[in-house]
């Protein structure tokens, strides 16, 4: 599918929007939608998504970005958050892969007594879930954006425990990213060069 | 492009694959080129890919990813790593966007300055950015494989310390999931219902 290939090369990371073309409610909801296909470990689905998208939100979170002009250029930032104790909502999250026969009754057992065991004496691999899932789901997310003919940025430049506190995140939830989306303006850049491929792949 | 949300919908996490389909390395190659399209903060690209295709390296690898035999039957499975302190590679790194021109002198010295004053000191941010890169690329891996026609299954329930040793990985590689790679046998799971959008995501 050499359509997916350029889709890929074509992404860039884009500082300039256009501030004047906006985005319905619905098509973030089609993108994150879309983000949520992601897979997770157990299928925790350990992700949360706030859509800043209002001119008042958008200048709450601008000084908490350090000010950067895409924040509030974009047509919506999204808060990527991960979220921490996953094992605890297992139960409910597995249980319509269990109702619809996708798994059965001791695999379904056999998971969250495995993800007890994992997870709730070990907050590295708490944190690590977190940023993992939220990477997955944000990775997907900007690609589907590209999709549908938008930019986006991943952003890790901004003040995460302001953000949560100004944005209501709960104890569990770790801000993991920012992602603009929206329409390009002009002169942004091209996607940066790449290490060559046998720098970083090796064959056993 | 509805074509690029039926590719999202359609992956799974495949458990299942014929064991006798091999892959080429020129396509393992192409896989992984596609992958380190992924962004990641200040372009550190700080990722490492192993793939264990050969016979024997699967039989060593078997036994730290507790006996699953995907690891096995698929063509090859990646061990997908992030890497530590990658502020010290930056301005290797970075050199060939500047020589490209697509940022000036000023900015990649600003890149280089503010990379080691938030990473060096900063073990935390290290291993999320580890997490962050290597998941942003095993996505788009995962998402291209599919586009390839193959199958994949992202992959936590493995010993990391037992496979750096086994595989020679640095002190500074964190092997954060591997990603099993193939064609697809029978009887491979449906992908498993998502939650609700309006649960994951809230508008501000």
């Amino acid at each position: 599918m050499t359509v997916f290939s350029e889709l890929i090369k074509s992404r860039t990371s884009a500082n300039n929007y256009d501030s004047v073309r906006k985005l319905a409610s619905d098509e973030i909801t089609q993108l994150i939608a879309l983000a949520t296909h992601a897979p997770s470990a157990f299928n925790f689905q350990n992700w949360k998504f706030v859509a800043v998208h209002s001119d008042a939100a958008k200048a709450r979170l601008l000084p908490l970005a350090f000010n950067q002009p895409k924040v509030t250029d974009a047509a919506v930032t999204f808060i990527v958050c991960g979220t921490l104790e996953p094992h605890l909502a297992l139960p409910a999250t597995l249980k319509p892969s269990l109702d619809a026969g996708i798994i059965d009754e001791p695999t379904y057992k056999g998971w969250i007594g495995a993800a007890n065991s994992m997870y709730q004496e070990n907050a590295t691999l708490q944190r690590d879930e977190a940023v993992r899932s939220a990477a997955m789901a944000a990775m997907t997310l900007m690609l589907a954006a590209q999709s549908h003919g938008l930019v986006s940025c991943p952003m890790i430049g901004f003040d995460q425990a302001g953000v949560a506190a100004e944005f209501g995140l709960h104890a569990t939830d770790v801000p993991v990213m920012l992602v603009t989306v929206g329409y390009a303006a002009k002169a942004n850049w091209p996607q940066k060069p790449r290490k060559a491929v046998a720098e970083v792949l090796s064959f056993a």
